[in-house]
């Protein structure tokens, strides 16, 4: 196998990913876990969507890695997008894990529901500093759909507040998304309704990849806490061969 | 736990939900299966929705039930919204499982297409009591698709005719369902077609609750009978805290 | 139980079926698995629907095969309803198995997207004799996608050209299948994208059938290869009585 580099969704860190990249080595990857710019316990306030892309372009250069299999989760997908983009020749193949998949000149605001990008802005308006949470009630049944109420709670709890502005930046794409010369996948939770099925992300953002190699697995948008074995199975299947 | 109570589909009664309970008490639920007025081997005719959703909710009332996780099936998700509409007081989370959500106003006929309402209304008029039964290939193919002849045979045999009217009624609603302030959960069947998948259950009946917690099995409409266990483990899933 | 036979689809032939068959063959049924006219490593160039479709004809009244399960894959659904319309007192059940229900005067180029219906062409076009087969990227990412980098190579070289005639012909069908007098099932895998999921195979195919039963499974377009034990539990759960 080769070198997989998952980057977390928002409100999520690197160490988030644990579980999940324990059951991928096991499959024999070499596996990275970075924690975004702008996310994690310690995290600056202001960090906007370039400067999020540019820590994880820094992370490849930085630790030189090439064939890379660069997967995103959610607003990973942003990222991952944005690094392809800028660094091409270090990636061997995308996978998109219930991930937005941006043309130029588009935020992750412009891919949800209307009402959906309200709430986000409402809610970091409130804040001290333009970051937000998601309420537990909407953790708990819209993202903690498959898990219980103890391992709901616990890991929100480790959750952390997510800069608004990488949510609201438009991403700068020299090149569409389907035009891209890498092998790319996109991986399908079943029960995932962080974004409602009615747009949903497959195959409403899937397609935008042109072709594409699909995956799906039951389970909602946490399967790094509620399943990661599954999780890391499905990301095989994505980043193999 | 708590306290679960199952709220059966048209042409069912309570008894035909006795596997599944059997799996969720083993899970630590209280769970009751009553029968709704106008359904059932000894049901009069002429019953209408207003009196089929009153059943359940004197049911409530005379067993002084809180708390409680109510839960309704195809057509059950009639009757859940009527009484939870009168008694919210009572209820702590709604489960829709394959079952149609109305809005003030209106019938299960105005939910489904057109020809299949066209055909109940054609089969109870051709009946002594405007009650009907599905056909044996539509129950075998459209309901019992998971399962094998012999099984759905001894199932249909057990069927029991379901008053037009609980259809045709429409229902009245003090306050749509995606503003009602209760959990609100909803469990979808991969393989149900009992409503055509190209209007389908999910999402189509599902977002008009606003938020929900989705859950989502294989298995078609008669899982009651096909698959009791995966069953009960969905509505556990569906309604834990 | 009773007789199946299996039609295969494009670039494959009967062959590629031998280890669904075996499974089926230990649900008790009597399995054929013939290669169509055009198809197989020797076959001729040239071959058009009609002929194709006459093949499976011939072979069912070759072999006087009544009661028969009638199942086809993908192509194979061209095939099998031409073999009905004109055979239809052999015939117990028809299966679809991710497959196309064309209505009268339709080529399977008219049911798929155009951008795909101009691929094959041009590739037909650059052939010698009119045949044609999917590029190895196509074929390892959107119809192998859930099996191995190795399997999908190993299965790649077994495939055979396909005259594009069986791709541009428009069938002849004396009644729509809505309205034929036969059991109806499509098995829906979950993960196939050979069709791209905004249009897909299901319920985009399979509600032309009027009413049919369901079955669905994970996997992709190539059970065949990547679980042929799962296909066979699909065919014998969308076959039996």
């Amino acid at each position: 196998m080769a070198t997989y580099v998952l980057v977390h969704g928002a409100w999520h860190d690197g160490s988030l990913l644990a579980d999940v990249a324990g059951h991928l080595r096991g499959d024999g990857w070499d596996v990275h876990t970075p924690t975004v710019r702008g996310n994690g316990a310690d995290a600056e306030p202001g960090v906007g969507l370039e400067e999020a892309i540019g820590s994880i372009a820094d992370y490849l250069a930085g630790h030189d890695l090439s064939d890379v299999v660069l997967a995103g989760h959610s607003h990973g997908g942003m990222i991952i997008s944005g690094v392809y983009d800028r660094m091409p020749d270090r990636v061997k193949r995308l996978v998109y894990w219930n991930a937005f998949v941006p043309h130029d000149g588009e935020s992750l605001i412009d891919l949800v529901p209307a009402h959906m990008g309200a709430i986000f802005r409402k809610r970091a308006e409130a804040s001290e500093d333009m970051r937000f949470s998601p309420t537990y009630p909407v953790w708990r049944d819209v993202f903690f759909n498959d898990g219980d109420g103890a391992a709901a709670q616990a890991a929100y709890d480790r959750l952390c507040p997510q800069p608004y502005a990488t949510f609201a930046d438009k991403i700068a794409l020299k090149t569409p998304p389907a035009a891209w010369k890498v092998g790319k996948s996109y991986i399908n939770s079943l029960m995932d309704t962080a974004m409602p099925h009615s747009t949903g992300w497959h195959p409403n953002m899937s397609e935008r990849l042109g072709m594409f190699r699909l995956i799906q697995m039951m389970g909602g948008h946490e399967t790094c806490f509620t399943d990661p074995e599954g999780t890391a199975r499905a990301l095989h299947m994505a980043g193999r061969d």
